[in-house]
């Protein structure tokens, strides 16, 4: 999850008519643009057509849309403005006034329904800020939230489109800038968990699958002035009172953790999927917590792209995935759509592995450059990363159902299935007994290739 | 172009017989392997058989060989050891007795050309350290590399295998620590240049179709105790009369300059493609050079992968490519076998777009990972790399044929073809007239969209 | 130079009375806050003094603010309002209503001035855009910027403070997303010409001792949709126009090139400083232009903090500097105070070396932490940055009174200053010659030591 | 912990009378280097002296010495050639004739505490592979350790210096080259857990006070032919017999992990401090170990200098330094010794903090640059480093003493000492108690500004 660029405060309720016509019962909102057809012989320039995505068509047993699960997210997609740390807002939506009132948020939810069913994609995700203005005092901002939370639900049962996840939004405003749970003012990690509270019981409300946290700020920007201990042990303290009051009101979802190693903080707590697990390992709370990873977080670590994929899927913690890109010559958090068919692959080839990510999904938390645009440049970039999960999941499927990297992955292996190998896996050994079989047996002299370039070559075969 | 793993100093004959038994006439060093085929039906685990590179077939008018001009290097190839600065040599070769003998450097070069040939490329790249030993002075030294470049053209001969560029090694050897034209002392730079002399004379006498400098310690360590300007003028200077002494000799080969921002060097002045076509400029040099791009090194320099391609051939300087990859997560130069189809498409449209590399070509500039122990993973790596380079370039050509992304580029710059717009191109215009055309023709407000996800899906169509 | 947060669109006049307040005559924005003192023995916390820096102070014959040229820029601390990319505006300052209007932008501005004379320091730099709000049309916001710059020369004449550059927005309007002089769109390039124009103008009746362009969108984000070479070829018709405008109207200060290699662009066409001598001469303009240098940017392009500087001085082309600081764990421009002793020695040595920066100086291109909300903060961050130059300066003037440093690189590089080595650096000798040379003289076996510890533990004698 | 370059494999015994001449009695390797003084006024070029450390003077109540238990690696200081992946070895000591001879050995290990003790650092680290060369066989090459140890012993104790910590070499030899604890070949682990078995046994022996784990083969390659969850598996499994051979002998010392992200490896699984404290308390293995942090491998993985030694701090992990430094500019590991006095600073307040590093020390993991070929190069380097820690010291004592950031710091967390904010840290408290809060309090309108510049004013105020 990311940025959600700032507004206007001005909560003037946009009355001119150019809005106004937009609340007409059967306003469409992307004229001219119907449901995104399958087009599979579609030429090069044909970027409003899926060539590869087949919600019912059958991968492994199950409907490709089973394994994908999409989800458009609501804050870049209809909140985001293009305006950048150097440049004004470029994205002006016709439907969008720039106020904050309840109106102008009813006729962005509106359109994004409107968006997701003829993108047809069967989830969404949102923050609880983007959806319903901030008011004066916590009851007025809840009170907010109730009158989009009803709007969104009867929309959520008139489309079928469902929420994957919900989450608070404890990063943008000015409160929040030293962090929430591991801010240094009480009254500010009060405030946090008020929001949580409420956030969790409009989750359980809406049908939410999961809900994730994202602690944008929950980190340091000068060690000089912080006590990282402290705030670790009370960001503890949050997430256990998370998970308390989850279970006192009876919501199922998955509560997920977002790793990102920086920015906007200087060093940001959950730095990736290893961190994340030591830390809810030190705190019990890994019973309570899955992840939810988004690679261009991965890249921003250090890391390969799949790595904490694959990572925290070997732990049995890969809960949801915030499918989007980065570009490896940038340092910041580009969220661009995922287009690349071996990266794709890779994913899907985890997913596969693991029997599929539900409860999570495949979230876009991506955003149209700020130089795209037109509103069908909303659709093309969806369309265009959808299609190349697609891709990638056909790829994995064959991957999987040949075999042929599995099976040679675990010959490279074998040699732990018995003998003394099966006794160190076991934990039947000591250091005496091993260098005894040293001694007995010789220094190993065969030492196996890792024969990397076979392996992709292999992958690129599939690609 | 990169390392060159340091060897051992011993020089000793190398008299195993287990060694000589490749000095027998017909002796093959790679036994049970042949030349590799074309299989197009091939499975994943085949790796070593082609499965697309085809050099006879016919591409936007030419055979696909001429398109490519694979080349292997020498160096990595035939003197890697697979030392790395935390461990020891791992590749052993069944013909290699780790001496610097000239009875070893010939089974070397012998090995190598029987490797040339089975894999089918046309031509090699070598630095002149690499295929003869120094002697303990320039004359022995020279008179080594005579020998054993006497054996080389008689290899070339036989095989039909040419030589796509030759190099000196100024960097490996202690006295060019500091440096080799930009050295702080006089006698070491003199040095160098009677090498250069010599590498040049040997490339003519070969037939190279280019010569490189690399300048992995032309820069600095510690700006400390540097002058910069000296350096660079010495460095011109020392270009300048390569230059001259090719002309003298009737040396009709490209002569070529390889950027690379850093490693082993702190910092290299060479840093980039714009840095060094900046500094020929500078210099008055850049009719007389062209460059070799290395993507692994654009990669460190902060770009992306194709940038330096794309930038050193829009300035009409791009004469060859050390073909090779890096990790991006990596921050040192890998040398990995290229091995991504987006990224060689991008080469390959850039490669057929200025109408082909001759006279320089594609060398692999890549070294097998120090794990992959086999002989079989040298013909693996360079397959799987080949393959990727024919994908990439009949990618490109539909790309090309079809004509539909140059076109969309074409019109987004059309509003310079006439009107203001063609005056600012031929530099018939000034900043009072294009005020008065503002104040007459009002500000712009119709800002075309970048579609940046739609060339994006466009580029994924063809890949 | 960089960032310009966005502002609200609103442009409503702002008519509340505590805004009004700070309109009456002799009004203070900086309430019990006076002129800051020197106090020299000053203790730990006591950070809103001075305990370096004095103006006066005689250091190398001349006053150390002669040598330092302190300039305090208006965009960050009066414009920047502590959004980022993730979050809400967190500086409110007592004075600003938000609003676009004529009487806000010149409550800013006369906050500004007793910004700078409290904190004493001689210079200031603003982009046109800053100060004065854009109008409807060109010819509104001319009008808009007249009234503004004819206050801001009203408070220089009274205060003393003087202009140290001017320069023109061409990245934060939606119109320049895809670049200004590089925009693929004539129409576009002709609005930033006439912006220019204007500027230049402005520039020469304020005084400015030089004039800046940062092109942070002069650059691309995606390859596939853009031509380098049409985009280069207009960016230098740009600056060459620019020029001429220059020399027509008279004005006689310096133009200045600010590079960037990324940022907002993915890849931005100054990216360091040899590039853009390398694009300055290539287009005959490197007598029209020298260079803006900021360290962060130069650590973005993957170079040691002084890097730019000293090259860009070695090649006689430093103008100016952008004096902030990054952090190195971070891939974005943070545009911190530089507070680094050992990184402002170096700079304030180079300065030193070439006999001073004037007609430019050390413009703080800094900006609060987000964090730091309090006005004091404002002062703290200038004073604590003016205080580590102070303390580079009279480093850097013990290191060249003493002369050790410079002494021992001289050595290093004396065998150029005769015989062969002078012969070389008169650029009088050949290969041949030099093959002779060694022929006659043998190879080099006495290589020096770099000695790279020792200079650092010399530098660390003066910091 | 870091490389150790690769030698030559030959073993024969230099016979060599220049080198047997070091054989001798009492024959002394650092001819016209005495004990290295303390010269406080020395001038800047005077680097063979002390100015600053003075071991015995007092600081908060202990002699400077035991704060900082300085002590000098065996690999880098007497095993590192200079030799780099682009160049052959540069660094050439007198009495090493580059054989891998017991006798070699010999003469290098005396080399050695000729140094320790010229330098006067009480402390010396090891591999068991830089000490004494490796047989044929396990007993073989343990035999050679034995007599090898029996010398070293008899230094230790003729000198006073001790031994900081002993480590096994489990990264050069090409059997690990997929690394030892998680080789998929069992055949390996059992030889790498008899290495360490013996290097338990020696550390013992040696009255060694640490044992250290550096895992840079303990990672992947390529994704792709790994099975990273039976890899972590096996690496505890590895660990936890350490833990129980160090009890079963009895051995007294600390064992710590060394975390590095990567290099040589693609991925280390132990990528920093929070990754290695999350894997030690998911195995449960935390008890049993502690930390060895490399500032120049938290850098690699991201995060500021100081921040791995100040968050293992925090979790009561942090068990010992590698002091020494990268270069921000640089993707690799460059070993550098530390000269920056910020950094000193900040990384000795964190040891006061802690109540100092015993038994844990400051080893320097430094090589000097490969062109600082003379042996004063060797003292040089270590010199300045020490004297900057000293200087980083003694700015960290009077940071303590006076305390006011400490106060300040501790002010910022007040809230939580009482109220609603202890339960917080009591855990006393639920998101119910806490939404009331709010809503009987209000929201948090009085957000305390970070000051991060003020704290780095005060930081500069002591350094």
């Amino acid at each position: 999850m990311s940025s959600f660029a700032p507004t206007s405060s001005d909560d003037s309720a946009g009355n001119d008519s150019k809005y106004r016509a937009f609340d007409a019962p059967g306003a469409e909102f992307f004229e001219g643009i119907g449901k995104i057809p399958l087009k599979k012989d579609a030429g090069a320039d044909e970027t409003m057509v899926f060539k590869t995505y087949e919600p019912e068509k059958e991968v492994m047993g199950r409907p490709m849309k089973d394994w994908l699960r999409f989800s458009v997210c609501f804050w870049h997609t209809f909140r985001g403005t293009g305006a950048d740390p150097f440049g004004f807002p470029t994205l002006v939506r016709p439907w969008d006034d720039g106020s904050n009132s309840i109106a102008n948020a009813k006729r962005r939810l509106r359109a994004g329904f409107e968006f997701f069913t003829k993108l047809g994609v069967p989830y969404w995700t949102f923050h609880d800020r983007d959806i319903a203005p901030e008011g004066a005092t916590l009851a007025e901002t809840n009170k907010n939230l109730d009158e989009i939370v009803d709007l969104a639900i009867e929309l959520q049962n008139k489309t079928g489109v469902k929420l994957l996840w919900a989450t608070c939004n404890l990063f943008a405003h000015q409160r929040y800038m030293n962090g929430a749970g591991s801010n240094p003012d009480a009254h500010i990690f009060a405030m946090a968990a008020a929001q949580v509270k409420k956030g969790l019981e409009v989750a359980k409300k809406m049908g939410a699958q999961n809900f994730v946290f994202w602690g944008g700020r929950e980190g340091y920007h000068t060690i000089l002035n912080t006590n990282v201990l402290t705030e670790l042990n009370n960001l503890a303290s949050f997430f256990r009172m998370a998970a308390e009051y989850k279970k006192k009101i009876g919501f199922t979802g998955t509560l997920l953790i977002e790793p990102k190693p920086k920015e906007p903080s200087k060093h940001q707590y959950d730095y990736d999927a290893m961190t994340v697990i030591g830390f809810l390992k030190h705190y019990g709370l890994d019973k309570d917590y899955k992840l939810n990873i988004e690679p261009n977080h991965t890249t921003l670590a250090g890391h390969g792209y799949e790595h904490d994929i694959v990572m925290s899927s070997a732990f049995g913690m890969l809960g949801s995935i915030d499918s989007n890109t980065g570009s490896p010559d940038l340092g910041w958090d580009t969220d661009q759509f995922p287009m690349d068919i071996k990266n794709t692959t890779m994913v899907m080839k985890t997913v596969l592995e693991q029997g599929g990510l539900s409860p999570g999904g495949l979230n876009f938390d991506c955003k149209v450059r700020r130089e795209s645009t037109e509103l069908r440049d909303m659709f093309i970039s969806h369309i265009g990363a959808m299609d190349s999960f697609a891709r990638g999941l056909l790829n994995a499927e064959r991957i999987l159902k040949e075999g042929v990297i599995a099976k040679q992955v675990k010959e490279r292996y074998s040699s732990y299935e018995s003998g003394i190998g099966k006794k160190i896996t076991d934990g039947q050994t000591s250091f005496e007994e091993l260098e005894k079989y040293i001694l007995d047996n010789g220094s190993p002299t065969n030492v196996a290739s890792g024969r990397q370039e076979h392996y992709e070559s292999m992958l690129n075969h599939y690609v």
